[in-house]
Order: C-alpha cells, then sequence, then structure tokens
C-alpha cells in the first residue's frame, strides 16, 4: 500500500446542528489535514503517481490547493512552485514559504498565474498540480468517503452528503467515493455562496459557464468555470445532486453556529 | 475489545513551532474530540468501568471534564447530573444541557459544587465522575500516547513530551503510556500558568499545597491542589518531570501562533 500525506480525520456529531436539522448531523474535520483542507488528499494522490520521478512540481493555487501541494512536495523532497497573481495577500505568501514552496507573482488575476504555471511546467519539466480539474485529484478526495463510512460503522447509511463547491473537484471525489462505498444514490448537496457559483450557473444555463468574476468574499476557494466532470456528473443522472446557493452571510452564520457549539 | 468514546486524533506538524524550537514540533489535535479534549479518554474509560450498570453519572466540573462526562452518558443512555458553582457563565451551562445534561447549581465555588456532587452520588446512587484524580482516568488518557507513538511509526522516539497541567490527571495518564511505550525516560513538560500553577507549588514547597485561590485566567483548567499521584510522580524518578510556568500573555500568544499558522 503506498503512504499516502492525508491523516483521517474525525467525523464528529455536531449537537447544535443535529438538533436544527433534526436529524443526526457529522462535520468531516477536514481542517485538520496537515495542509489544512481535504486538497491534500487529492494532490498528495496526484504527486505519487505522477511526481516521483520529477525535478519538481508546479502549481497556481494561492489557497488550499497551493498550501496542499507545497506540503506534499516538502514531504516528498521534491521543490514546489506556487504561482499566484499579485492580488494575493502577503501572509498567503509567507504560509506557503513557510511549507518550503518557492511563490512567484505572475500577472494580476488567477488565470494569468495558471498561463506562467503551465509554461514553468513545460519549459522546466515540472509537474502540474491542477487545483480541482484531474482525475487522479478526485480518486484521491474519494478516501474522505470511504473514512466516514468506516467511522459510521456497519449498515450505516447517511441520509445526504453536503459539500462546498468551487471548482467541483472535491464533488467528483465525493461522488466517486460514494460510489465506491455502495452509497451511489445517496444525494449530494453542492453548496455555493452566491458570487462564486460556477456550478449553479452552468446547471442553470444547461452548459458549462464561465463567470465574469468571484463577487463572492470566498475569493480564493472560487473558480470561473465548474470542472466539465462535475457538470457532466448533474446531468448523466449518475449521482443525484443537488445545487445550492447561499449569500456570504448565511455561510458565515454556519460557520459561527458550528464555532459556538 | 471494548467500544471507547473518544476518536484517534490526528497527529500534525507545526510548521511555525518547528522552525522556532529548530526541531520537529508535533501537537495532538484534541480539541477534535467529540467533547472537545482529551477528558473523553479517561471520562470514557472510567464510565465503561464503573457505571455500565449505574442509575446515572454525576460530576462536579463545568469545565472539559464535565462536557465529557454528559457526552458519555448520553451515549451510553445514562442520565448526567453536571453540579455547577453559581459563578458558571451560561453558554458552559447551556452547553451541558445541549449534550443532555441536567445542571444543578450550588454554591459560589468548585467546592461547594463538589461536595453537592459526592452527596447526590451517596444518596442518589449516582457513579461520581471525578475531574481528574482516578486511576482509571489515568488508564484512559494514556491512549493519547499510544496513538502518538502508532502516528509517528516505528523507530520513532519523542525528545520530549508537553502538556499543561490543571489538576495533573492528564499528567499521570500520560506518564504511564510513555511506560507502556517504552518511552518511560522521554521527558514530560508540565506547564503551568502563573496563578493556577498548584503541581508548581507542591514541587516547590516538597508538599501538596492548595493554593488560596485560582488567579490564572485559566479559572475551569485549574485546580487549587494537583491529585497526590501526580505530585508523587515528579518525586519518585518513575519518570523525569519538569515544571515550567507561563504567564497567560505568553500561553495566548502560544495560541495566536498556532492559530495565525
Amino acid at each position: 500500500m503506498p503512504q499516502h500525506f492525508h491523516v483521517n480525520t474525525p467525523l464528529l456529531e455536531s449537537v447544535s446542528m443535529s438538533k436544527m436539522a433534526g436529524t443526526a448531523v457529522y462535520l468531516k474535520m477536514e481542517n485538520c489535514q496537515p495542509s489544512g483542507s481535504f486538497k491534500i488528499r487529492g494532490v498528495g494522490h496526484l504527486c505519487q503517481q505522477l511526481a516521483s520521478r520529477s525535478k519538481g512540481v508546479v502549481c497556481s493555487s494561492g489557497g488550499n490547493a497551493g498550501m496542499a501541494a507545497a506540503y506534499v512536495a516538502r514531504k516528498m523532497g521534491l521543490p514546489a512552485t506556487v504561482v499566484v497573481p499579485s492580488s494575493t495577500p502577503p501572509l498567503v505568501v509567507r504560509r506557503l514559504q513557510e511549507q518550503g514552496a518557492a511563490v512567484k507573482v505572475a500577472g494580476k488575476v488567477w488565470d494569468d498565474a495558471n498561463a506562467e504555471a503551465l509554461r514553468l511546467a513545460e519549459t522546466e519539466q515540472l509537474t502540474f498540480v491542477p487545483p480541482f480539474d484531474h482525475p487522479l485529484l478526485w480518486e484521491g478526495h474519494a478516501s474522505v468517503v470511504a473514512e466516514a463510512a468506516a467511522a459510521l460503522g456497519p449498515g450505516a447509511r447517511p441520509g445526504a452528503v453536503l459539500l462546498s463547491v468551487g471548482g467541483g473537484g472535491l464533488l467528483c471525489g465525493v461522488v466517486r467515493g460514494l460510489k465506491d462505498a455502495g452509497w451511489a444514490d445517496v444525494p449530494v448537496i453542492a453548496m455555493e455562496t452566491v458570487g462564486a457559483d460556477c456550478f449553479n450557473a452552468a446547471i442553470k444555463a444547461g452548459e458549462l459557464v464561465t463567470l465574469d468574476d468571484i463577487t463572492s468574499e470566498a475569493k480564493c476557494l472560487g473558480a470561473k468555470t465548474v470542472c466539465r466532470r462535475a457538470f457532466e456528473l448533474s446531468q448523466s443522472g449518475e449521482a443525484t445532486i443537488i445545487s445550492e446557493l447561499v449569500t456570504d452571510q448565511e455561510a458565515l452564520r454556519a460557520v459561527q453556529m458550528f464555532l459556538g457549539q
């Protein structure tokens, strides 16, 4: 069995949310991952498959995917380069550097940084780590469902799985994990904030849509276009996916409710 | 194997603390326990051993031990009573009630509440759950070291284990866990805040000392007298225990450093 970089995070029941929902609500504590988010599952898996004989990795995310790439590369003994746009806060740059990554600033928006990351991957022969759109990422993310199933024990079956969508990588991974767990018919509630709602926009339009801008506060979590696979899953009937929107304020209140528990 | 109530929490390396210390610093994420702290390890074990045929449990802690007792009792299908002094904040009372506990207010300080809890245990035939001074608690707490050893893998050996001391229950449990792991000679650094320093005071005096008052901000974590076993461990040479004090401000800065990571 290959070593992996993520940890098996606790699955905790939220008393206050269970009371509000009228049924047991469990939280998968992915904030406890070494890189701070679930992204390490897919990024770790992808790097193990693609980067073991690489000269290094390059990623264009200043968010959780970039942190995961920096962490995984450090553990693999590989150099990591994270390309970010000039709008990236200094704190984010410092954290990436603390994880041992070289941070390169290129352009004003993410698309510029991503173009530079792709160029570096080509010219420097580095392994490109996409933030959400790759089957190996989804394969890695699927482990979150396997762990939850093991924690709930045999015979348990969730009524629904709720997750957030940025570019759709977690959604694709969870759908895969549900299939593997024999839970293919468990509905997935895909949450987005208004202004970072590329998945919802695609479903409404019946085709992939590119947002003009991310106007939600969830800037570094948002993607302008959802990955094609996520959109296809919503159309194909392979999975039951319910797309829901909340405002930034509603999302913030939910976080506060959890922290106040 | 008996069911237990705690979860195997992640062991995470803190990049910023490792950099500062010049050696790898790992954090055992006990904040992810279902009841919010490590106390569930010992309280769960004690209740399994003593309360399975009980009419209910009673505890006198408005802090983490009370939350653990309420949680464990709920999972065991037993009524829980938590007796707290009138100085207890309403938020604490509400959280205990959310965990299904009956909260009884008795007296002005913890000693009054504890006397009432002991009286209830006697007259109502309830299982008394002490917050820190019981061998079954220490036996349960020892599991935290076993998990850390498993996470570090064979051959690894910590240079030191750092923990905080309130009444000394975690200290007794960790010393036991270190012995079980073959790490009996690993030094334990026992941290207290100034004004909640009953362990340090006992070491200085060469005997158990009862503090006049808890003057640290860490009110519900402090005990006026450390448990006898913790003091004996520091004197007997069974373990290498280094007692250290920090101010509330220094402790707060350490927490902020972690959160800022």
